[in-house]
């Protein structure tokens, strides 16, 4: 299994603190050593950085830690590898283009017989259940919508409606960006919880580390942060039930 | 305009030499001071790293100098921006899938009338010219070639072909990978070296550095370099002429 990390913000941010406690999950406070990666969106385009090692190990992660990349929608994920072997190509997050934007995916879980899926516009790129469902998901938007739907509600409804026909095959938690929204999908463990003003102090749960996030924002600032588990352990995390289905645009939930 | 540089190895090589000379010309003792990116190929997978800053002050360059990657195949640019503002999308390298392969694409140059070429598979993200050139060609390859063509010969030359003809609208010097081969193609700058036994010793023109190749290889290794100006002051490159190509797999020319 894996953990999974997002973050939607209406200005961009930097996710230094809660990427510190998720890389201490991959081979030092959790099990997950076998690759993480993460994307950073600047405008359309989404800067990505994957590492096939632990991340607890990893010279790549380090740097993204200690080197402040801000950007308002970031997506990451620590690998422990049940389906496919470890390599950088079954190294999330995985990413393809339709609409001319980037679409970026993370996954948690193991999805039976989806390889008996057809894909015939994306093809996957390595053995993974999880870059097969994104390929999947892709085309079928791609089938339906040539063209991007006039709103973001119609296509959240419609990748609602995929998640749950995936959900059915196992177990489907998921991240998905296409560089405007950040849709969220709990199968069975997935949190969020949104900061803004006033703001205050917080304690990673897998690291000694506090933040006063008053000292780093300004008051209009809103920040949520979505993960597989909570990242810290004195803040209200909202538990996604079963099913649910989330969409955060500018750090606030869409469909509402 | 921008600078090029691309590896082929029969083993996995790092780069870190060519790419600290490449990487000086972004902003130090060249202009190109509007982003950098190389791709590292892992089997079918491809590890990118971008930055729309300059590569001569960047911590990611530093990282990718300082720690070594090694691969069968790299492919590197540092950007001076003609068309298309300074931004992460617009900076090279460009990837897209193809038949369950990374495709990965740089260009130099500048190609007049290029977004008239109507792209349907594959849409830009972003605003180069370059971009779309590449978005142009894939496009092409897949209308004609649904599943990969038998031979890498029949596939290189329809890629030589799609070259000529871009090359007649500007400027279109590429390097361009599909995780098996790497093809250059020369429209006014474009060179290559092949170092094998007996190795021995380099000296970068952009930096004070040399590298004695005999410590650092075995007997065996074949490493081709390809860059859009000579990187090293005491070795024998191989200048190409204008409208050539060449396709580089594991170190050696293939098309002889």
């Amino acid at each position: 299994m894996c953990e999974l990390l997002g973050m939607s913000a209406n200005v961009p941010t930097d996710i230094c603190f809660s990427f510190s406690g998720l890389m201490q999950r991959g081979g030092k406070t959790g099990p997950h050593r076998d690759g993480w990666g993460i994307g950073f969106y600047e405008g359309r385009g989404c800067r990505l950085f994957h590492d096939p090692r632990a991340s607890a190990d990893s010279e790549v992660a380090r740097l993204i830690r200690n080197y402040s990349i801000k950007s308002k929608i970031v997506i990451s994920h620590v690998r422990k590898a049940n389906r496919g072997k470890v390599c950088l190509e079954n190294t999330h997050p995985f990413t393809r283009e339709l609409w001319g934007m980037s679409w970026v995916f993370v996954h948690n879980g193991q999805l039976k017989g989806i390889k008996k899926h057809p894909v015939r516009f994306y093809r996957p790129i390595g053995t993974t259940d999880s870059k097969h469902a994104f390929c999947w998901m892709l085309d079928q938007i791609r089938s339906v919508f040539y063209e991007p739907p006039r709103t973001s509600e119609v296509l959240a409804g419609f990748i609602h409606n995929l998640a749950k026909r995936l959900d059915d095959l196992g177990v489907f938690n998921f991240l998905l960006s296409d560089s405007r929204n950040l849709y969220a999908y709990c199968s069975n463990k997935m949190c969020w919880l949104t900061r803004r003003a006033p703001f205050g102090k917080a304690q990673l749960i897998d690291e000694d580390m506090t933040v006063d996030f008053k000292e780093v924002t300004t008051p209009n600032d809103i920040v949520t942060v979505i993960a597989t588990r909570p990242l810290t352990q004195n803040e209200k995390w909202t538990i996604m039930k079963r099913g649910t289905f989330e969409v955060f645009n500018d750090g606030i939930p869409l469909l509402q």
